[in-house]
């Protein structure tokens, strides 16, 4: 909801509305698909206070195009319901008060129905708008960031309820036919590195295509020679490192890290069970054996860091990791509602960097250089995070597609895990 | 699930199987009318970890009789799901581990309907072991247990939801039918004063009724000459209660109570809201303006006491409250899903004293002299929650019929307001 | 600090000034002689928010006789300080507002010279006032109750101080020649079993003694027959109750008990250590081999109740020890600095009733029947801590001579454990 | 603690010991000149869990020399007392187990003068070992690790004790000479703009001088052409910002900073107080009247933050202001125990760069690239703090003389006030 909308208005000029139209209406009609096989009961469910519930999900999707559109620029338009803008707010304050955030599960009311209900009122009142002549060109540029903006909402809404269900000791899966589904057999061998110059690169997304503020302006960086690995850290590497003990030894960890540990009793990544018979997962098709081949993911920053320490290793800055992602050429393994889980590859090249799992750089989530948010209330999307977190790279399994590119900057606190977040090594070539 | 099953025995055995099997299908119907206008979403919330969803009251009830009967007594029977006994056990240590209670409102599943299969199989199976021939009397003893068992339960559905609907801004009735009615328009005039010239009284359930173990023994207690207040104090006097400034005012309030105002920035009762036309309250029918008429209800006892001391009375004890009932006359208000609030009286006598609210008495819940709990596992009961609460007398209006007594000793910490809970003022008689 | 001032004043006529004198200025260099062995830094400590530095607890006491008598009765007194009546008022609302309770160790200054001349100066200024003509008999009483009041703080000096040394890992005794003495070596013998008949038996303090107003009106209260224990339970036996597994084995305990168990991972006794060589116990004279026949001390009421249950017996009421003490005739062991510990006894009949340790009974803290606190400032002494506590019996080893009667009451809340508190058995007699 | 010990060598072996030597003692002098106004029970004090007791401080750079010299070099060397390595352990995980930070407070053993003691015990045996023919050459950088520790710790001492004097509603100066001192009169008049080009440029320390190993390798880094104030922010314009209604205003602030705000209900910078005469603010002078001419200080990042978005400017980074240092002339107001405060400045050239207030930067504290920890246990000095933090430059006005560089990184969580951190804006130059 930044982005310079000044430039993105000679794009767009070119783009018809009838494509943001039917992106739009493709987008909409995914987030019903991701809901669908859940109960409303399930829908209801807010785990943790950074989660939210998926009926949560599908109202503030909708509130953002209504409030952002329809209530600023279509003439006449009247809110579907007076109590939506309280209750569907995430953190514009700009706009107004927001319900509590930690108790969205308590939104009983409005029910799953009376949300679809709402999310057709906007469908159609903004299918309307844009074929009319007085839609100006400024709306297609918003409604590019509502489309992205759900797209982000998407990706949450699979994590949440991933976190909602692990909660219930029956250890559902989101749906019956992915847990039924056999797991991959892929042997990915070892890792291969990658070595890259450096040098005075260019870094950040450029003018001329869709990009969030917070990758703006494209400026220059200089980059020492360092080395990628050709792939992420596996669920096998990743055990080597728990059994080796490294959850009771402190030297590997960050001193945050640590109390982190100490403090909530850790013994081993959030979505990770050990049973008489080994080591399990929880992941969206359920409990299953740990899978060796399998990107390690859902572990935080903290995690992530202490594995390449223990490994003589460390993460890699996200200036490294964009530069890098040229020499990038396999497929991404996006959102599949048929998949839902990272994927292990085999071969040598540089791989995996986008989809499969999120990557943790060691970059603090600050602004570029000449940084400006987005003028009004949209200002609030990126730059008031700017403190206390880090960046990710790249996109997950559970991203959908059309979304990540190479500049796009993911954030999260170190200490949170729900993302489908892992890591790729990096080391200095001297 | 207490009281001495030897001595109930003898009583059981004049009451034949069918009434209470009658008494049971009566009392498991009217758990799902209680349900009956909420929707799956409402039957998911829980809004404190005091409260639990209406989804687990319907599971929870149906485990205490599978647990206390299906389970030691039908031979052969077999489990609904292995994984009910962990997710619906309340505080039964003896029966084994326990879901996290803060956390029930985190169960989509199993789904409300199959939750109510799991009632119709529990029903079924109760009515054919209760017509069966190998069906030992104590079983009946239980099954009024658990029938009373249950009617507490039912009080809580009503309460908890009360709570729950409450955090929606939207403020939402629990039925459409009771948000239509019309308020009470009864004037209850003056509080009368009744005299009492105590003694050596006795208190306590006799052996030849149904009660709970925390009832018994009978035993004799001396009081001191007393008078009760004619009716319960209503909105309009506590209202002027909070208009003096009392809740600024420590001296009213006990130093536990004046911790908890300031701790909590408490303004007024829990469900009370003031705005420009003046203060409501709200409640199953919804958000209301104040009846002044209407016993004031939802106190804790901190709120309880502090409007005694301001008023120069006192709170009568549960021995003078329970000594004083038998000069009461007037019909009480028990549960009726068609009112649901307390109702004004206008009279001189003794009046209130079964249904409407609970009275908040000054005794702490404690052992009567010769207590024994249960034995067995139904021994966790009541026994083990003596400390720290206080006794409250007389049921309420979301109290099921057949249920209360005058020995009846509900009890709650000091801090709690979601029941109907109020205040009766005493004072010595010298 | 209550006490029908009114009735008080007849017996205080017959009492010279000059006697109340003499026990003012005992009771002011007792309380300089329990600090005398400490370092301003140890008389800095505050180590929980229930205990308070030792530097605060003898500015606290002299407070209290400027604010009640200098401030109130002595015509052009001025304050020792502008400060001290907002630093040193514990809990009078009434009074003012007060120092963060939580926070007193931070109060480096006054110094403890300063205090010390605090002191001399209020006692110079009482001295003066008490002999003068113009000092009021109700002065004589609030004397009294300033002297009770400063011999209830000697108390928790100690027991304070003992807390906060045993959070250095050097484990320091409070005076090095305290933790040079040799252990009790009485062994104590088997429990006797002393019988009791009940009845309508008089309770708490007659007019004309003093007594704080919590131990009136004297009153009748109703006893069912009963047996007390003849002495209380030893560190030997709640050994066994410990070693037989009784932290790990929730149906001992109240419910309450069993949360405050595993919320604080609670293993042992507050001062209790396992070592290599076995169990020691922390007291005032540093960490010492658990003496077996001593009485077992510094359990809250969950543990004081859990050893009843254990070992199938029960606590005693309130009224039930009051009743019986009367037949004790063993000399009580209160306040000795050379002591400081409880000692073990050796006989049959009642012993250990006064001094010692206190004896936690089943009765809530609650107002007799009739109860009045007194009118005025001093009103708050007792009165609003009536919530949430249990009162215990008897005083300790560590309370001053000239303090405890039959009719003291104590009370402190349930998970308490910092004073010298512990368990005398009772049972009913049928 | 950190500093490639490889590279120092070639630099030490040219200095005499007998320099070092002089640093030692002279900086272990300053030490305890800081404690002199000081009583027992002012250097007992521990306010927060982020400060410390000026004892602890006192011992604890005293254990520093002991643990990693004496111990390790000494043959034969003996501990002063075998419960110091816990008790004054900060954070060295390999050292060993530490006592619980946020229980510093309640040591009051091993007493002020005990510390003493165990101060000259160590100055003794490392001015023997240091004049021995066995000291090697690696020594010598440990000590010079170990007074720049120390140094550190004497900022510390200043801040934590400000802190704690800051708790006492009396308000206490450090020192009464200080309290006496007349306020500085300088008025500084508007901030000047000083332009820099940018490219790339030099950050971090070189090979041969004494550094951090946070502040290495020196690298290139590249920078777009930037302004920087000609002076910090000044507690006149700070408070225009607060009068504005800023500390009300979302829009200003970091949503984890307005978070924060709303949290903790602040309403102005830490040791300002609004008063009927206006509004003052503590120091360790004590509580003055606002200077409208100093440099606004104990800012966290959060408020430093939204000052610079109120203001329509920016923090620099930390690379911007490093390469901007060069161009500064003025003398810097490092710790001089006659003044203890900022100073203010009038000239238009870059000024007030060194000392008077760390100035907070907008880069997080991430390691630079090829960072290497110090091997060995000082490995934990620095590089295990790298999450979450954001970097200071410049040192303040309680910086000790010979500790502060242009490469110099502080670092403190944003939500860190206590420090004497403020303001210095910067702007793009485009």
């Amino acid at each position: 909801m930044q982005a310079s909308i000044h430039k993105i208005q000679q794009i767009k000029n070119q783009q018809s509305a009838e494509d943001i139209l039917a992106d739009f209406l493709d987008t909409r009609k995914l987030s019903l698909s991701i809901a669908e096989p859940l109960s409303e009961a399930d829908c209801q469910l807010q785990s943790m206070p950074d989660a939210s519930p998926i009926k949560w999900h599908l109202a503030h999707t909708s509130w953002f195009f209504e409030t952002f559109i329809l209530k600023k620029f279509v003439h006449g338009y009247t809110d579907f319901s007076p109590h939506f803008d309280t209750l569907f707010n995430s953190y514009y304050n700009a706009i107004g008060a927001q319900y509590s955030r930690p108790q969205r599960g308590l939104l009983s009311r409005p029910s799953l129905s009376e949300i679809v209900s709402y999310r057709k009122h906007v469908e159609a009142n903004i299918e309307v708008f844009l074929q009319s002549e007085t839609c100006p060109v400024a709306v297609l540029n918003l409604m590019e960031i509502g489309i992205q903006h759900e797209k982000q909402h998407q990706e949450l809404m699979l994590t949440d309820i991933q976190h909602a269900l692990f909660q219930n000791p029956m250890m559902p899966a989101y749906s019956e036919k992915l847990a039924s589904e056999q797991a991959d057999q892929t042997d990915c061998g070892p890792i291969n590195w990658i070595d890259f110059e450096g040098g005075l690169v260019n870094i950040g997304a450029d003018e001329d295509s869709y990009a969030f503020d917070n990758e703006r302006p494209r400026h220059q960086y200089f980059l020492k020679p360092y080395r990628l690995a050709s792939r992420t850290v596996i669920n096998a590497e990743y055990l080597e490192f728990l059994e080796s003990g490294a959850y009771q030894q402190p030297e590997h960890w960050l001193a945050d890290g640590w109390a982190w540990l100490q403090e909530n009793k850790i013994q081993a990544p959030l979505y990770w069970l050990k049973r008489e018979e080994g080591w399990s997962s929880f992941g969206l098709a359920g409990l299953k054996p740990l899978n060796p081949n399998q990107s390690v993911c859902h572990l935080n920053y903290y995690e992530a860091n202490a594995y390449a320490n223990w490994a003589g290793k460390r993460l890699p800055t996200e200036f490294e990791w964009e530069n890098a992602v040229q020499k990038s050429s396999d497929a991404p393994n996006y959102l599949n509602l048929s998949i839902l889980q990272p994927q292990a590859v085999n071969g040598s090249g540089l791989s995996q960097m986008f989809g499969n799992i999120w990557e943790w750089t060691s970059s603090g989530y600050q602004a570029y250089p000449g940084f400006k948010p987005f003028a009004g209330d949209a200002g609030e999307y990126n730059g008031k995070f700017m403190s206390g977190q880090f960046v990710l790279k790249g996109g997950s399994c559970v991203s959908p597609e059309n979304h990540i590119r190479a500049s796009y900057r993911n954030f999260f606190y170190p200490h949170q895990s729900w993302q489908y977040s892992g890591i790729r090594l990096a080391e200095d070539l001297s």
